[in-house]
C-alpha cells in the first residue's frame, strides 16, 4: 500500500502526538523527570499561572502520564505531589531525542544545559537506532518505511 | 545545580519544541519522510486546506527542516516540491520515539500502520539508547538527569 493510499488515523506518531503533541506536556513531564514532585516547585520553575497548570496536570493524570500521590509536611494537611506512570516513564527515549536535536542544533555556545548519565558508569547516554538484526543504524536514509499490519486504505473520495 | 534553581530558557528539550512542539509539524515531517513531496499529495493526505498546509510549509522551510525542490511535469509550468533538509532528516529519533510510544499504547489490535525496516537487512528497526561505554540502558530509572555545561541559574526573583 502506498502511504497516500494508506488512512493515517492509526499512525503511531499521530497517536502519540494526540497525547504528547502539546508542547507544554512534555516540558511537565521532563520537570517531573528531574525530581520536581510538588506543584508549587513546577509552577515557580515554569513560571505558570496556577490555574493554567493544575488544568494541565489534570490533563496528564488524566493521559495517565502522571499520577498523584500524596504527601505531609510536618503540621500540614496532606497535600497531593505527582510522579510519572509507566506510561510516563516510557516517553524517556522522545525526551532524549528531543533534546539531542536541540542540543545539535540549537544549544548555546556554552553547550547542553543538561546531560544524561548512565547512572551504574557514569557515561552519557544516548539515542541509538538499532535492528533486530543488531546493525546500529545510521539514520533515516538507511531505514525503508512500509505499511504495518494495521495499515488501512483510506476510504474512496 | 538543582534542577529548580536552573534556568529552563536552554533546555534542549524546550529548544527542539520551539521548533517542532506543534503536532502538525512533525506530522508533515512524517508525510515527506514517508515519500510524499508534492503539495496536492500532502493536502490530500493530511485533509487540510490549501491555505493551512501553504502557511506550515512555509514555516517549515522557514526552519530550515525542509526546503523547496522544483520539479516540472511534461507540458506543465514548474512547480515546487518539498524535502527534508539534513536538519529535517535528523528529526528521525524523535519520529521513530513516538511511533513506539504510540505503537505501544494506543496501536489498533491489528498492530502498527507503519513499520520501520532496516534497507540492508530487513529488520524492525528500534530506537535504543547506549551509553558511551556501550552499554544498552534500559531506560529513565538507569539514567541521571544533571546540569550540562550550559546550565544557567534563575535570576533571583
Amino acid at each position: 500500500m502506498q502511504w497516500n493510499e494508506q488512512d493515517i488515523s492509526n499512525c503511531g506518531i499521530g497517536r502519540a502526538l494526540e497525547v504528547v503533541g502539546r508542547p507544554w506536556a512534555l516540558l511537565i513531564v521532563r520537570e517531573v523527570s528531574r525530581g520536581l514532585n510538588r506543584f508549587d516547585e513546577i509552577q515557580q520553575h515554569l513560571a505558570v499561572s496556577a490555574a493554567v497548570l493544575s488544568r494541565r496536570l489534570d490533563e496528564l493524570v488524566e493521559s495517565r502520564l502522571l499520577e498523584r500521590v500524596p504527601y505531609q509536611e510536618a503540621g500540614r494537611r496532606t497535600r497531593h505531589g505527582y510522579r510519572l506512570t509507566s506510561r510516563g516513564t516510557e516517553l524517556y527515549p522522545i525526551l532524549l531525542s528531543l533534546k539531542e536535536w536541540g542540543d545539535r542544533h540549537r544549544a548555546d555556545p556554552a553547550g547542553p544545559a543538561t546531560v544524561h548519565r548512565h547512572a551504574e558508569c557514569g557515561a552519557d547516554v544516548h539515542i541509538a537506532l538499532v535492528c533486530e538484526q543488531g546493525h546500529r543504524v545510521a539514520g533515516l536514509a538507511e531505514v525503508e518505511l512500509r505499511s504495518g499490519p494495521g495499515a488501512r486504505s483510506v476510504s474512496p473520495r
